[in-house]
């Protein structure tokens, strides 16, 4: 963007009605929006939320307080309009797609709006072993990069990206740990619910397994050697909504765990997103701060994922983009601009 | 509301499909709703925001850099669709009723939609005189009264309050020194867009006209004398609304001022509101302190009034609602509640 369109935006801001910069931080949204999509006029719809949901070895190793059946039994649950998000996207009509990447499940699913991408059920338990190859953490991208773009050639104009997989917070933590260079203790937290016993096991299994990525000679084997399939995905999502300037709502610490990836793999793509929210995990601060993203939504302690928080963010996104192209300006209004 | 219905409150939440309390302050707002709407099934729509506005004779004084002109162009602008309130409720889905209860103008309005209730045209200037009588004062309060009580009659589930008054920033500025104790320094902000030397006459007029504002016997009089007819309506507003049991959003400062007004002369319609924001002014914070309420929105900077800030609460309100009434619970949706 040159610094040129960013002040034709900010002095269509400033014409508007109200004494200028009165909107705060809604007005800085706005011209963020304008800036992704490159136009005065702004388009916030037809948007749509993928989700993309996986299973994780390492809940063998007791990182986790619910059992992996959960993954498959949220992802119907999501998928038959029960859930939060399903819940918060016909509220602020966001259309969901669900995508399956890799949940622990050898049968088809009943339901057939579920996407099956399925790379293989499950990761590996990395409290073990690699939890991906190279070859299936590449597979997994790709399916992400294929839902962005999708998504872009179907007509939507923003995108959200979310998660679902027990166990992913391990994993999130992980990544967070590795590419923001913090100790295990400071990124781990209670994800969906955890004991001080789970906690600490949590805590050895990540300072592990970082440490065992780490002596990866090639990075992408390191990455994928903590990687979950959903968030491999996510981060392809991600970094093919940046390519395409479709503006992508960052949801919480899972979600900016693959933006991490995103922006190590696809330098740049920290730029096309917006941080809906800043999490309850402690984990998800140092992440943001290292993709230089500052959460619209402060102090609101959500750590549910599925992309409940970009969808919170949506109706501001919504009313940022309607300032912008909707309100008069002082001249159409005859309003006096300025003192007497 | 009894302790026992709160817990039937945070029962049917805990019962959802979700980590207990992981959609944090979201979960929160829709207990705040059911408690004040006194059921699990919450409802925000149909909702209206009543828009009050009228003229400030302190503006003679020097204290803002808008002329009091502006305020009835205003009122047409927003009337006709322009401005930012008329945007945001169109986005949320609120009707927008603006009421003159003092516009300076001595024509009818050309736009028939606005509810002339005219009590004076404008306050007197309160750096010389008090800006009301209490008959004035009581007459503005009314119209509030009316008004809530006939959206409730209407049908609304769901209420919020606005104004527009050049100079309203002074008379809010000088009820908040007062009721909250503080010195003018410490509430006294820029409003709309001042200079240095017309803070500093703010400050100067504030100071002088609580001074004469305390002195009077009956508090009605020191309120009325430092008061504006759209802050006397907002406050017979706020006070119905909580006596009848409808959620009112609360704005910014100068709505705020007029909450604390409420809650003196009408103790307990804090108990009623939802403070949307915490505006940039510096005011705000200690009015909100005051009334016990902590604001969901924060960090926005927005100093605009109108009743945005209640406007952008909206659609978290009914994210919130949305939540309680329409997620599956564990059982009803087959997924494990427990950890194996």
């Amino acid at each position: 963007m040159t610094a040129s369109f960013t002040q034709l935006v900010q002095a269509r801001l400033d014409s508007l009605t109200k004494p200028p910069g009165s909107l705060g931080r809604l007005e800085a949204l706005a011209l963020r929006l304008a800036e992704q999509q490159q136009t005065l006029d702004v388009v916030t719809r037809p948007r749509r939320l993928v989700l993309f949901a996986a299973d994780h070895g390492v809940v063998a190793a007791g990182v986790s307080q619910w059992p992996s059946a959960v993954t498959a039994q949220m992802v119907l649950n999501i998928a038959q309009g029960g859930a939060a998000s399903s819940v918060l996207a016909r509220q602020f009509g966001v259309e969901l797609r669900v995508v399956d990447v890799g949940v622990a499940r050898d049968t088809p699913w009943p339901d057939r709006s579920i996407v099956d991408r399925r790379i293989r059920p499950g990761t590996r338990n990395f409290a073990l072993e690699p939890a991906l190859t190279v070859e299936e953490f590449e597979a997994a991208w790709q399916v992400g990069v294929e839902q962005a773009a999708t998504a872009h050639a179907e007509g939507c104009r923003m995108l959200l990206g979310g998660e679902m997989g027990i166990g992913n917070t391990t994993a999130a933590s992980a990544l967070t740990a590795w590419l923001t260079q913090q100790p295990a203790e400071s990124v781990v937290g209670s994800g969906a619910g955890a004991t001080d016993e789970s906690l600490h096991r949590k805590c050895e299994v990540v300072t592990q397994a970082v440490a065992r990525a780490r002596a990866f000679p090639d990075i992408r084997q390191g990455l994928a050697s903590i990687c979950g399939l959903e968030i491999a995905a996510l981060a392809g999502f991600y970094a093919q909504g940046a390519r395409q300037q479709t503006p992508v709502l960052l949801d919480g610490f899972i979600a900016t765990s693959a933006a991490l990836l995103a922006e190590r793999l696809a330098p740049g793509t920290a730029r096309g997103l917006l941080a809906a929210h800043r999490s309850a995990e402690p984990g998800h601060t140092p992440a943001l701060a290292m993709l230089g993203l500052v959460p619209w939504i402060d102090h609101w302690q959500l750590r549910l994922g599925e992309g409940t928080g970009a969808l919170l963010l949506v109706p501001l996104v919504d009313a940022a983009g309607a300032i912008l192209t909707q309100m008069a300006t002082f001249q159409s209004a005859g309003v006096a601009a300025h003192a007497d």
